[in-house]
């Protein structure tokens, strides 16, 4: 291999020694080793300033984060090879933590592999690329679950909204093998269908599994609101619990039919209502028809995307947490998530809290969760933590 | 009821309108109310500066936090019949998270009973007072347990640190029934027992329940070293999931004694094996003996009590996770937790990582938790959330 080099400015190299994998355009040596000079995807050998190498990166020259880490061994680019091994590395934290293989089996950057994400449903793979870098290596990674898997069929997910800044086309494809309109998948023993080639993401979101496990142990016999449903990850889970009734709630006419046939396969039709509409919507309908549920779950798509829609995004979780609250029996419980990583913690918990004084309530938080084990953090990379669950019990106040 | 008032300071009542439950001395208005006038555990009117009132606390003017609101409603006082109140509600958050009566029933501000905490081990009921308000209650908290729960025994084990800075004296009681050496419980499916009269606390941390739980599943066949043993939390549930060995480790001959009998009734005597001595120091003689473990469980006490032990403390921390983390096979398990208020969750994460670096392997945080539902967190009180706990698994670099 002859990779060539990508030069940093002093001090650069201290983030990427102590764990970090990214490299942002401002701290390459621009003189020593311009970066418009790199294609796209493009695997180089990292050196510090003082010419150290450091790993191998791939570099996209056209955006902020110009460089990700792929290998600290100046040996192993990564190749097939250390795509079998980095597969297999991932297999066997998904196979001590689950007994079905149906999980997100890479997650980017907490896997060692920027750019790259696959779930799993039993035998099929869905992809998701979005660096230059992994786009380069789209018939490595196919080779290389074909190796550790051999998979039934892999579907290339490619239209993530990041595709676009790395200069990358939107498509989805059917790389190999059939696959159904629905994928089967089981979480937390209960069967579910995902739609991976028509829906959000890879068409299922793995991340709150222990989450809604913990949900399945407080819903039997109740009333459930799910708002932000989508396939019904929730309220299917709900109904597979025992939920007495459950209503989901979500803009997208198509993920509501198969919230219902998730409801369906878990014997809850009749106990299954979609709404569609606008979640504030009709929340504020449910209050005014006096509506009332013992658990309400609040799952929305993240509200902030970027820092600067922090301001924004607080008052939109505020204000459906609000209407959650008012929805809920006297001593309901709230359950509150959200997916946004700028949004913190303690402004998650300051929100409950907010809203329960402002109603007169007594919130207490008995519980809290974040992403399953297959979405592991990377401690160096504080941007790979992002989901957080809050389960509060809403009491009348003493 | 006529109680005195307790007058506030301008704007000293806007951390009790959100929802805190604690008065500071200096917020207090001196002149109109001078707080020397008031019995410690006296139960006042607190009244904004306005003269307007808020609700019923009690009082101890001889410390720095000299209020403590027990009820927001001025019909009610903290008597037998809230305290019966205040039980049932607690019982059955518990009812709805557990199925056998072994749990924390009260968990001072949380359950809205500051001072308070009461642990249950099946009909023996522990209880700790550590303020004067609660003190002054000790007949009313029997009356209203008999009321309740018809108590085989009750323990006043008011014997905590806390009592000294409120001026009570520290004494170990059985006020009611009788009980044994080692009280019988249940957790996570393993009977366990817990030395209730002279163990540390009331006998046993319930709050580790679902990290225990969670470390079950990773343990059959593996060998596993639990350092800061007490009497076996971790380790006998280790046993009782098949663990191939267990290593605890504890400072104190007779915590090691349960330790060892928790081991048996789990039948896991010939697995288990108990070091006594310095933690730090053992683990240098493991390391130096080139012990490997597939689990290591860190979970120290509170290294950090004050604020100005930061420092130290996190620096003790770092060292104690650093040779846990030597001690490990080449992709062990380091289950590192903390009950140090006072350590930020972020400031552990960055001792794993900067412990993985320096070690040249590879952390992956694949789970966190925090303390069990018996131990809710107040929304308005930061200071009720206080442990966390990692699961990383540590692998080659690469």
């Amino acid at each position: 291999m002859n990779l060539r080099p990508l030069q940093l400015q002093n001090n650069a190299d201290r983030r990427l020694r102590a764990g970090h994998l990214w490299i942002y355009s401002n701290e390459v040596d621009n003189q020593a080793t311009p970066l418009k000079a790199f294609e796209p995807g493009e695997q180089v050998v990292v050196q510090d300033a003082r010419g150290k190498a450091l790993g191998i990166a791939s570099v996209n020259p056209n955006t902020l984060i110009c460089g990700r880490m792929l290998s600290r061994d100046l040996r192993y680019p990564l190749d097939r090879s250390l795509l079998v091994h980095r597969f297999k590395v991932a297999q066997s934290l998904r196979e001590m933590c689950f007994d079905q293989p149906c999980y997100r089996l890479i997650f980017g950057d907490a896997d060692l592999l920027p750019g790259l994400v696959v779930d799993r449903f039993y035998d099929i793979f869905v992809v998701q690329i979005s660096s230059a870098g992994m786009e380069q290596l789209q018939q490595e990674i196919v080779d290389a679950l074909n190796k550790v898997f051999q998979p039934q069929a892999i579907v290339f997910r490619n239209d993530g909204k990041m595709r676009a800044t790395e200069g990358l086309e939107t498509y989805v494809e059917v790389v190999q093998g059939e696959v159904p309109e629905l994928a089967p998948l089981m979480e937390n023993g209960v069967n579910l269908l995902a739609p991976i080639l028509t829906g959000q993401k890879t068409g299922w979101f793995y991340d709150h599994r222990e989450n809604r496990a913990r949900m399945q142990t407080l819903v039997k016999g109740k009333r459930v609101l799910d708002l932000f449903s989508y396939v019904g990850g929730w309220g299917a889970q709900a109904l597979a619990a025992g939920a007495r009734e459950v209503v989901c709630v979500d803009a997208s006419v198509t993920a509501l039919e198969v919230a219902a046939e998730n409801a369906r396969i878990n014997e809850g039709e009749t106990r299954f209502r979609g709404l569609q509409g606008d979640a504030f919507d009709l929340c504020k309908a449910l209050v005014a028809d006096k509506e009332r549920f013992d658990v309400v779950i609040v799952d929305p798509p993240a509200f902030i995307a970027r820092r600067k829609d922090i301001r924004n995004g607080e008052r939109a979780y505020a204000r459906i947490n609000n209407l959650a609250m008012r929805l809920l029996e006297k001593d309901g419980t709230l359950i509150s998530a959200s997916c946004s990583m700028h949004l913190e913690k303690s402004r998650l918990v300051d929100i409950l809290r907010a809203n329960s004084r402002e109603l007169d309530r007594n919130g207490q938080i008995f519980a809290q969760g974040s992403q399953g084990s297959d979405h592991p953090i990377h401690p160096a990379i504080p941007e790979t933590e992002y989901l957080k669950a809050y389960f509060m019990r809403v009491l009348p106040s003493g």
